[in-house]
């Protein structure tokens, strides 16, 4: 009998940032590590979000131990809530992760049939044939854990998100005495967090948003807006702080911003002093110079309260001279146009706006180069697998590691899918599961088919072409009945469609009775209008051509 | 009769970067300065490029004096070609710019019927009421020029696109002398370039650059590939240098950077020593530490020869195990995506990649805020109006202007269309020239109605109904024909479509005779369609409802 083998398989966040989830494998026993979603780019219109494709969990459902969350960001949780009613594993996570997870399972009324259990930093559980202990790790949100998991073939470190920042909002380092004991014992291999390493030097203190927030909320001369993630929990803390000393008080817009502000204040992750938390009837009580919005919006959601703000729809708000407006975060790729509009149209209404390239108002919550070779240095893996990040970051990643001793053939630059082995002998390549994008759009699943019709059908638009037949006369009957969008004008597309009429009553004509049959119709008027059009316009529309039976 | 009046009319690139023309009308007199395009957004599907609404000038095209090109980017250049048959003006520029003018002028077969005036800097040409003295400014191009245009009403400066840079790679450096003088003599209007008004400090100078290249091309264990923009001439002077040094020989790629080098050859705006120049069927013949590859494709265009090299589809070059790639360009916004994949695929190749992120490989050729206070200082004008930028670099841009002393009241943000007038007694915004985006798109344009239908396309799709009425008869016959694209998927919408079949036949049998007006049933066939494909799949494709008479 062979000896049994740990396999690694990555269901998202490997090629792709976002929507992370890792598979663990040892014979019958597997645990999945974080279950998240994507955003959909800018390429994938009409997508809610992404998430990673379970199917080959779901055949093995059995065995799974269990989900470990490391820290309660969107791209680590958010597939939760539509992977699990499939999966019907427990959850493992710390407190506050678990206060964001059960938001989430709660909007999907899916809180009750979920198991979870609690775990901190420190802890350790059995899971199968594997051992997991629990370490603190820094992040953009508090809570942050990563993973010792000590299986048959040897130790497993997971470093979930972090950096290394000395003075976090929390005082909670990433902690490092425990992986340089860990590391000393022998670690056969090591997952790290490459979403930073193409920054050089170490990344920024959170310490240095804080300084800015309170300088800037000294400074402004009326309200304060501040926007930032909803899940950054400790950045909401950064703004409680500084309004508290400026003797502002703080109103919070925006749904999930007020469940997730309401859920850490339960939890004791936001101290709030007393009374500084105001109600939206109070907004128009309060002297200007007294009040402080924090809302979402700070990568221009269409929905979110700061973008109704800047398109003048919100309720509530509206955009007065001497407003100052912090964007606490900065651009995921994709969303800088939305982001631009919003600030602009900020600016037109009479706003001073802070962003990213104007004050540093944020700092993100991944290690840079030289924290990633910390980590390495302390770890001394025998195999590397840099995680989370698209195929540079990883490729990057792996040669920052060799400068750490860590040897090309021992360094794998894996994508979602790719199925690593590990042994007594040695690591390899031995496959790769096939997995498909899914992307959720409304009650459903789309899949790349109806994906790439969208995008075929936004770039010249369409053309659609009935003919009627008559069965029994055996002939066509009537005219072509035409319709199109986003192709031309409307104004051309009256000429353009008589022609095109002729077009296709020519063809039908050429053909007699052969064309009959439907396949043979459509395909006919399909290919003498699709020329006829692009000789017209050199534009290609998306040419359909159907036949009605009267 | 009332006093002449001096008319500032941007018709582009005041809110929008890229496709720049500003337009200076005094009594009949009119002066265009510029006249580029805009490479189309992520929301522009289907477009080629934009242009800007030159319907304005159509109108008073007899007052037309003529167009200064201030340099040779495609931004101030690039719509030319679609403007000039309708406005037979005479172009001002320098001789790289008119270079670089003919080339694109020669692929619309435009070149023999355009008059092309060549000026340098120091030159001053009277077109009309105006008086225009051109002097030389540092950009990434060379022989770019800032305007000084002596007006019946005051003197008007215009920077260009410029920075400071005092070791700029053809020793050319921005006429700042010049720039005292004429603000001493007292500036009533300067327009200045506020592309980079976010960043603080000073644009680093090319000569990072050239040692970056210089370096890197030195380590290259194997073949060199550089990527840069066709225009940006000294760049290329710049790799050609370093290859020099190293032993290498240089191989262009791709039409538009052959046909500029070419050019810029020609005209001695490019060095190059013997021999150095080689020929791609010699690549075979050279060992790879002999080689470099010169080519567009730096912001991810689909057809440039990088992306068809990164996606193994090029006729002469595939990537190799130890090729470097050098990305020596920042990505311009939007393009990021496009740029990663390419960044990607070249590293699952074996490449070793260089982007801006890793390596100072590009620096851009835009004044920082210190270089700006130093133009603004300088020319001490009586109003300002910042040019090339968004909203909010335009907002910067003037309160920047404030801490050098031009009052709030005396700088204008102005966006396309706006209308300044200036005389001896002041400026005011008198109005605005109603201006509507041209995007090009094969053979004509299009407008923001074809836009908006092929973005709500692409996001849920679309359904097309066809239902066939007998006029004679007076009653619908058939089934209604249902055709979908990018809106389920093909497994879904069998049945889907069945039942929308029966709604739609429900729908019209409750109409009983009054559907016949084919607006009514489209209308309502629309309506219970919509509502019932909604309540299915909570998505919103487009529906439209035809009827075709037998």
């Amino acid at each position: 009998m062979a000896a049994k083998k740990l396999r690694v398989i990555p269901l998202g966040g490997l090629g792709e940032i976002g929507k992370n989830m890792l598979i663990l494998e040892y014979g019958e026993d597997l645990l999945a590590i974080d279950c998240g979603l994507m955003f959909p780019k800018e390429d994938m219109p009409g997508v809610d979000l992404v998430i990673p494709d379970v199917s080959y969990l779901l055949k093995r459902k059995k065995g799974l131990q269990g989900i470990i969350v490391t820290h309660g960001h969107e791209d680590h949780t958010g597939a939760l809530p539509y992977v699990l009613p499939g999966l019907d594993a427990p959850i493992y996570a710390s407190p506050l992760t678990q206060g964001l997870i059960s938001v989430k399972l709660k909007e999907h009324r899916l809180r009750d049939k979920v198991t979870m259990h609690t775990v901190q930093a420190g802890d350790t559980v059995n899971l199968g044939k594997f051992r997991v202990e629990f370490f603190q790790v820094c992040h953009s949100i508090p809570d942050s854990l990563g993973l010792i998991i000590r299986t048959p073939v040897g130790v497993v470190v997971h470093s979930g998100d972090f950096k290394l920042d000395y003075t976090p909002v929390d005082n909670k380092l990433t902690d490092f005495r425990r992986l340089a004991q860990v590391g000393s014992e022998g670690v056969l291999l090591l997952f790290s967090d490459s979403t930073y390493v193409e920054m050089p030097g170490y990344t920024p203190s959170e310490k240095v948003v804080g300084e800015s927030l309170d300088r800037l909320m000294g400074e402004a001369p009326g309200r304060v807006i501040v926007t930032t993630f909803a899940s950054l929990i400790s950045r909401v803390q950064q703004v409680i702080d500084a309004a508290a000393k400026h003797g502002r008080r703080v109103f919070i817009l925006g749904r999930s911003m007020t469940d997730n502000v309401r859920m850490a204040l339960d939890l004791g992750y936001i101290k709030a002093p007393e009374g500084i938390l105001a109600r939206l009837e109070e907004l128009q009580r309060l002297p200007p110079e007294r009040i402080v919005l924090l809302t979402t919006g700070s990568q221009g959601e269409p929905t979110s309260a700061l973008v109704r703000i800047a398109n003048g729809d919100h309720r509530q708000v509206r955009i007065m001279s001497g407003d100052t407006v912090i964007l606490s975060a900065t651009p995921i790729p994709g969303n800088e146009s939305l982001i631009n509009r919003t600030v602009d149209s900020l600016f037109k209404q009479g706003a001073m706006v802070f962003y990213n390239r104007l004050a540093q108002i944020h700092v993100h919550g991944h290690g840079s180069q030289e924290e990633l070779k910390l980590l390495l240095n302390l770890v001394r893996p025998q195999y590397f697998v840099p995680i989370h990040g698209e195929y540079r970051h990883l490729s990057i990643h792996a040669q920052l590691a060799r400068t750490m001793g860590v040897e090309k053939d021992k360094s794998f630059v894996l994508e979602d899918g790719d199925t690593l082995e590990l042994d007594g002998e040695g690591a390899r390549v031995v496959g790769r599961v096939s997995l498909s994008d899914v992307y959720v759009d409304g009650l459903s699943d789309i899949g790349h088919g109806v994906l790439n019709d969208r995008r075929a059908l936004s770039r010249d638009g369409m053309v659609v072409v009935t003919v009627a037949v008559d069965r029994k006369k055996e002939k066509v009957v009537g005219r072509p009945q035409m319709v199109s969008r986003g192709f031309v004008e409307e104004k051309e597309w009256g000429d353009l469609m008589e022609k095109s009429q002729d077009i296709v009553i020519k063809a039908l004509d050429h053909n007699g009775k052969l064309g009959l049959e439907a396949g043979a119709i459509q395909a006919l008027v399909k290919e003498a209008l699709s020329k006829f059009l692009y000789d017209q316009t050199r534009r290609r529309p998306m040419v359909l051509a159907t036949t009605l039976n009267v």
